[in-house]
C-alpha cells in the first residue's frame, strides 16, 4: 500500500492549455438527490463544479432545482422523471456520478440501471444509495475499468460482504479485484483500491465527519475525472486534496462544513496546478 | 445560584477523537416551521449543524423545504405531514427538538404528542410554541430527565403558572423540581435550572433582542447535546457560548442578527476546544 | 430649510437599553410584493431587519415567501390573501410599511384600504405604489401625524399634482401641509417636509441610482420608527444614513446595490451609537 | 483588426452624472432561462445588474422566479408566458437581451420572433440558442445597426455557415457585412465585428472556460449598451473587462465561476470610471 504525498496534487493538477473552452474540462452528469436528501446531490454538484468541471448536469427531483440554482446558476437541472432528456445527458457525458442522496425506491434503481446499460464511453462514479442498491439488487458493471465506487466503511460492507471489524488490505484487495472496478473506502483513513495498486490518503480529520463530506468527494472525483486523464493518480489526487483542504480549514473550525471545503476548491487547485 | 464562567467552554468543549465518523457526532431531528414562521426552524437548525451535530435532519412544512437547502444542503428534510417518516426518524435520533415556528394548531398539537410517546433514549428539548401548547394541553413527560425546556419568560409564565414579576429563584426552583426536566429561562440573564444545581449566565447583550435569537439557542443546545456527554454542564456551555459569541459581535453591530452566531460557531468552538 | 449633518445620527441612534427584549424594538409590518416585483419587498424586509427592528413580519405573494426565507430567515411571513392574519398582524403592529412592489391591482387597493381602516396606534409608511393608489383613489388619512409617504418625484407629483419641475419648497410645504403627514421626496438630494419643519440631506450619490434603493430606505424609515421615539428627527436619521453609506460605498463601487447597503446597516448603526 | 487595450475602459466608463436616477441609466429586459437552462438567465442578470443597468426585468420560466429573486432582489421578473406584460416590459426597453438558456423549442421561437417584431428604439443582444434559433429559421433583422450577436464559434457558424477551422477575418467580416448587425465571435481571443472596424481583445484565459461565461458576457454587454452611448466603443468595453477580470481572477483561482467574475464588476468598473 502506497501512502500519497502532495506530489500527487502537482502530478494530477496541470495548468489548463491556453486555447480551450468549456467542452474541453468534459461534460459531468450528477444523478441523486430525493425530497428527504436534496443536499446531498448539491453538495456533490457544488464540489464537482468548483473543482474545474466544464458543463456540470443534475438530475434530481423536482423540489431541488430552486435550491440548487439559488446556490450555482452555472448548474443545469433535469427532473429525474424526464426518461429522454435523462438518457440525451448521460450519452452525451464524460463522467456520471449517481448515488448522493438518490434513496433506495424502486426509481432509485430504474436510474441505476439505466446508467448502467447506457455506460460506454463515460466515466461512472457510483456514491451512497447507489452502492447499497447495487449491492441488494446483485447488479454488474459492463465497463469496470471505468467505474469508481466511492463506499463508506458500511457501504462497503454491503457491497463486499466483509464486516468492517475484517476489512483490511487483503481482504478488500481480494473483493476489488472481482469487482475490477476503482474503489474508494472512506474512513477516517480513506484506502483506494484500483487495478494497479492501492493508496493510503495519511490525511483527514475528525472535524470532518459530519453530513455532506462524502457527497463533496464524490464530486470532486467526478470534476477531476471530468478534466485530467482518467486514471487512478486522478482518483487519488481528489481524495488527497478534500483532505488536504479540510485539514486546513480544522485548524480554525470545529465543523468542517462540506461546503466548505468546496469554496477553497479553486484557490487551492490554482496553487497546485503547474 | 453558580454564575457561568468561560471555563464551562473549555469543560464540554472537547477536541474530537481522531477515529470517528459522522454517526459519532449525533442524530439530531428539529420539528418546526410552520408557513409563517419557517425561518424559525431554519435557524435552529443553521445553528445546530454549525455547532458540529453529525447529522440534522428538519421535520417542517413543505414550503420550507426549498429555502432550507439553498441556505444549508448539509441538512436533510421531511414533510411534516409524512407520519411514517417522521417516526422513523424520530426513533432514530439521539436528540430532539420540537418547537421553533412549530405554531399552535391541532397538528402541531400530534406532532408534540408523537414526539412525548416516542421518547425513549432521545434527550427532548422543548422550545417556543411547543411550550405553549405543552402547557395549554396539560401534556406530561414520561423521560422528564432527559428533557430540556427553553422558555422566554412568557413562555414559563405559561408552563409554570408563574407570572413574569414573580419569577424568581426560589418560585422558578420549585416548579422545576415538579416538572424535574432542566429549564433554561431566557432573558438578558439567562437562567439554568437543573435537577442538581441552578446556574446564571452573565453575558448577553440587548444587540441580541431580535426574532430569532432563541431559535438558534435551542439548536445549538440540541446540537451540543448530540456530541457531548449530556448533563447540565452541556447545556450551560450552550447557552453560555451563545451569548459569549453574542456579546463580541455587538462591539461592532447595533444588532447581532441570529445567523451571524451561527455562522461564528465553528471557529469559536474550535478556539475553546481541547 | 434646515440640511441635516451626521449630528442627526447620534442624536437619535441611542445604546440600547440592557434590560429589553425583541419586543422593546418594536412589531414592524411590511406589506408589498406582487409576483413580479417580489424583490422590492425583500429589499425592504432587509434593511428594516439589519436595522434593528425586533420583529418583521412581510405580507406578499406566496411566491415570494420561499427567496425571502432563503435571504432571510428572521423573518416572518404571511400571505397576502390571508385577510385574517393580515388584519390580526396589522392591529399588533407599532409600524406598518405599505407599497415596494405592492402594484396597482384591485387586490393592492384593498390591502391598502385595509391598512387606512385599521390604523390606530400605527405608524404608517407609504410608498411606492401605494402612493399611486392612494392619490389616483383619491384616499384618505385618519392618522396624517403617524403617516410617512416616500415618494420619488415622479409620485410626488401623482399625489401632490405638482409637477416635477415646480417642484420646490414653497410648492411642497403648502401640499404637505394640506395632507399633514411627513413627506420624503426622494430626489439626489432627498427633502424631508414634516409638520414642524423641512430637512435636506445633502448627501447621496448617482452610484445609488439603481432599482430597488428606494424600497431599501422605506425599510429603514420603517425600523428606525419601530426602535427610536417616532419623531421628525427618526426619519431624517433613516434618510441621512442610507445615504451616509451609500456615500460610502460608492467610493469603490461604481453602482451601490440596496442590498449592500443593508448589510453595512449594524455596523454603522453601532458605530454612531451612544 | 484593432487590438483592445485597457484605454477603451476609461473611455467608454465615465463618472456617472451628479443628478440622476434610476431611469438615467436604462431599462434592460433579459429573456430565457427555461427549465433546464435556468441558471444561465439568472447569471445574465447578475452582470447586467451589477455592471450598473439601472432597471433589470427577467422574462423566464416560473420555475426560475424564486432561485432569481433568492439571489438578486433587485431584478424583476415575469412569466415567460404572459405575453401582454411581455410585450409592454419589451416595448419600454431600452436593451434587450434574448438567448441565455431559452433553449429551441417553439415557445423559444415565438419569443424571439415577438422580440423581432418589436425592435424599435430598443437594441437588442442575440445569445446562445436564440441565435441557433435565428440560423435555422432564417429570420432577419428590421434594425441591424442597433444589434449585437454574440456567439461562440460553433454559434458562428451555424449563424455564417462558415465552419469552425475557416472562420478568419476575412470570411467574418463578409458575413458581418451582410448581417448588418455587430458580432462578438467568443473565443479564447475574442474578436468583434462592427460596421464600422474589426477589435481583437487580447485578455482571457481557459480558467473561464466554464459554463456560464458567455452568459455572464452577454449580460454584461447588454449592462454597458444601457447606461453608455450605445456604439461600437461600448460592446468592446464590456468584452475588455469581462477577460480583464477574469485573467486578474484566474492568478487566484483555477476555475473562475461566472458568478464571481459578476461580484467584482462593481468595484472594476468604479476604477476605471473617470
Amino acid at each position: 500500500m502506497e501512502t500519497l504525498t502532495e506530489e500527487i496534487l502537482t502530478t494530477v493538477i496541470k495548468k489548463r492549455p491556453a486555447i480551450s473552452h468549456k467542452g474541453s474540462f468534459g461534460r459531468t452528469v450528477l444523478i441523486g438527490g430525493n425530497t428527504q436528501y436534496g443536499g446531498a446531490i448539491i453538495m456533490s454538484a457544488e464540489s464537482c463544479l468548483k473543482s474545474g468541471a466544464g458543463l456540470v448536469t443534475v438530475i434530481t427531483a423536482k423540489e431541488n432545482h430552486a435550491p440548487l440554482h439559488a446556490r450555482l446558476p452555472e448548474v443545469m437541472v433535469l427532473d429525474w422523471h424526464d426518461q429522454a432528456a435523462i438518457t440525451a445527458s448521460i450519452c452525451n457525458a464524460d463522467v456520471v456520478l449517481i448515488g448522493p442522496g438518490l434513496g433506495l425506491t424502486n426509481h432509485s434503481l430504474i436510474l441505476l440501471k439505466l446508467v448502467l446499460d447506457l455506460q460506454e464511453k463515460q466515466w461512472l462514479v457510483i456514491d451512497g444509495s447507489a452502492i447499497s442498491l447495487f449491492a441488494q439488487e446483485k447488479l454488474t458493471l459492463s465497463h469496470p475499468h471505468k467505474t469508481v465506487f466511492t463506499p463508506h466503511q458500511m457501504e462497503w460492507q454491503r457491497l463486499s460482504g466483509i464486516p468492517i471489524v475484517e476489512q483490511n488490505e487483503l481482504a478488500n484487495r481480494a473483493f476489488q479485484k472481482k469487482l475490477a472496478a476503482s474503489i474508494v473506502v472512506k474512513s477516517h483513513r480513506t484506502e483506494i483500491y484500483t487495478n494497479k495498486n492501492i493508496y493510503r490518503c495519511p490525511l483527514g480529520n475528525s472535524a470532518m465527519a459530519t453530513g455532506g463530506t462524502g457527497d463533496t468527494l464524490a464530486g470532486m472525483i467526478a470534476g477531476f475525472l471530468a478534466q485530467f486523464p482518467r486514471k487512478d493518480a486522478t482518483i487519488c489526487a481528489a481524495v488527497y486534496l478534500h483532505s488536504y483542504i479540510g485539514d486546513l480549514l480544522a485548524t480554525e473550525n470545529y465543523v468542517v462544513l462540506p461546503t466548505t471545503i468546496s469554496a477553497a476548491l479553486p484557490h487551492y487547485m490554482c496553487y497546485f496546478s503547474n
